[in-house]
């Protein structure tokens, strides 16, 4: 589990703008690699959802492993969110995102750091913690998603 | 419980049915999954091959970064190799993942393993090393590759 701590410490020393290599990708790339992580958040995030509301049993080493995927997951998608991604097809991105950056920036860190607090919970075995915290970590999902994601 | 309502919410808009454990994934999702896996590997996995064969400069914290992540996405593709998923179109995996099911494990094995060794070797410092080990891990795709998935 000290992997996913070290990924969380050297991608924000990193920052966002982690990776000159990544601006040398094209914007249909960029929009294929975020959409590649909300897909695997979905993965790893929908059976502890699930668990949370009391609609499949709770299991800790799913939701260890899930937690810690997520937590690594949490830190990719940002770098993808290039304005030359605009006007590539087949993306929900809003506009908003480059319009407020701050704000951006705020929703993308709050599901970062929503991500490993769940980390840590799984790892402390408090189911009532880990649960109460998978709720946090939709909750941050949701907002960036109302303000920075086409209705659907 | 309106934590649990918004995770609800949330997971449906991730495309993950609430209830939905994994082995209920349909086999379009399930190849979904797969492919985001092999995207993301790419995303991480190309800056540091491109370091190895000295096409870009050596950067040890994005190598830390990458190594970390590719270290989790290494373990996250295997549970959607469903049989289920044999007659997806636009898939590229071959019959033979599900009629030599212990030597594709075996290869999967090896990218895990390879992956980790790398992770360890980023951790290190050892660019030697390091770099060594990024080939181990290109041969490894390689070698799933040539047996398991269609050429390209």
């Amino acid at each position: 589990m000290k992997r996913s701590a070290t990924a969380v410490v050297v991608a924000l020393a990193l920052g966002v703008g982690a990776g000159a290599a990544m601006a040398q990708a094209k914007p249909e790339q960029l929009v294929k690699q975020r959409q590649s992580v909300m897909t695997l958040q979905g993965k790893y995030f929908g059976p502890m959802a699930a668990m949370a509301q009391g609609k499949a049993p709770y299991n800790a080493d799913i939701v260890k492993r899930n937690a810690a995927f997520l937590d690594n997951l949490s830190l990719m998608p940002w770098d993808t969110f290039d304005p030359s991604t605009k006007d590539v097809k087949n993306s929900g991105a809003l506009p908003a995102i480059y319009e407020q950056p701050g704000k951006f920036k705020e929703a993308a860190s709050r599901l970062e750091n929503e991500s490993h607090k769940l980390y840590t919970a799984a790892q402390s075995g408090d189911e009532a913690a880990v649960k109460a915290q998978i709720g946090a970590v939709g909750k941050s999902c949701g907002a960036c998603h109302e303000s920075f994601r086409q209705k659907q």
